[in-house]
């Protein structure tokens, strides 16, 4: 941002490291995106080789690429395809992490739900993911007829 | 929820353990009103006593409900009081993990400025916060004129 307000420098620290916001923008964007094409090694290309992910968080964690293309792969699987996933709201930005959330629609089941989810991201200085955990459960499904 | 899809339970874990969702989102909504209010008191019974806080998420933390009361006590001054503090879109439930997006707006200020905050709690059997991660940054920051 151009200006940083006085009021932004009296409540937030100091010092903000990570990746740029616009890369960081750009990343949930494009993993939405990928979601939404059933695109794994687009997915698998946004994280660094030894990522952990825990989706949803609480579910065991994946390590490392293998494991992420085989949990991918598997929930596309579960899924019949892919589903449409779009962010809700702007990217939050605390230097390296990141968050934000998505609306998920299973256009590939009968009925069709709408999935409210939401991931936090850690990036390395490379700017590729090292660490998300996804927020969602039964209770942010909700059918639409 | 009544009825959990099938598609819920293929991509859920099984077992969901963690405060009622009810609950959940009943916190994340008397947080914003308590901030809102500038009601310290009231947001500290939200807390569990060991409770940390990280705001934002790459601050130092805050340990103790000692901690937290000086943490809150320190934000209001900073930004001249209460700011305005509203859920933006659903609360995400997995387990006894949960995150939501907020909009907050501090009305102290001049100019006026339109913050995206995203806080991630974890909760004890008792219902209380055992820990809250909340992602915001200077990008997050819009002046409204």
């Amino acid at each position: 941002m151009a200006e940083l307000p006085s009021i932004a420098s009296d409540m937030a620290p100091q010092e903000s490291k990570g990746p740029p916001a616009d890369h960081i923008r750009s990343v949930f964007a494009a993993y939405a995106e990928r979601q939404s094409a059933g695109d794994v090694e687009g997915i698998l290309a946004l994280f660094a080789e030894e990522a952990v992910v825990r989706d949803p968080a609480n579910a065991p964690s994946h390590h490392g690429k293998a494991a992420l293309r085989s949990f991918f792969e598997a929930g596309f699987a579960a899924s019949g395809g892919a589903n449409d996933m779009k962010l809700e709201g702007a990217v939050r930005i605390a230097g390296n992490q990141a968050a934000a959330a998505f609306i998920v629609r299973t256009l590939r089941s009968r009925p069709v739900y709408r999935v409210e989810t939401l991931d936090v991201m850690t990036f390395d200085d490379a700017g590729l993911i090292t660490e998300m955990v996804a927020y969602w459960g039964p209770d942010n499904f909700t059918r639409e007829d």
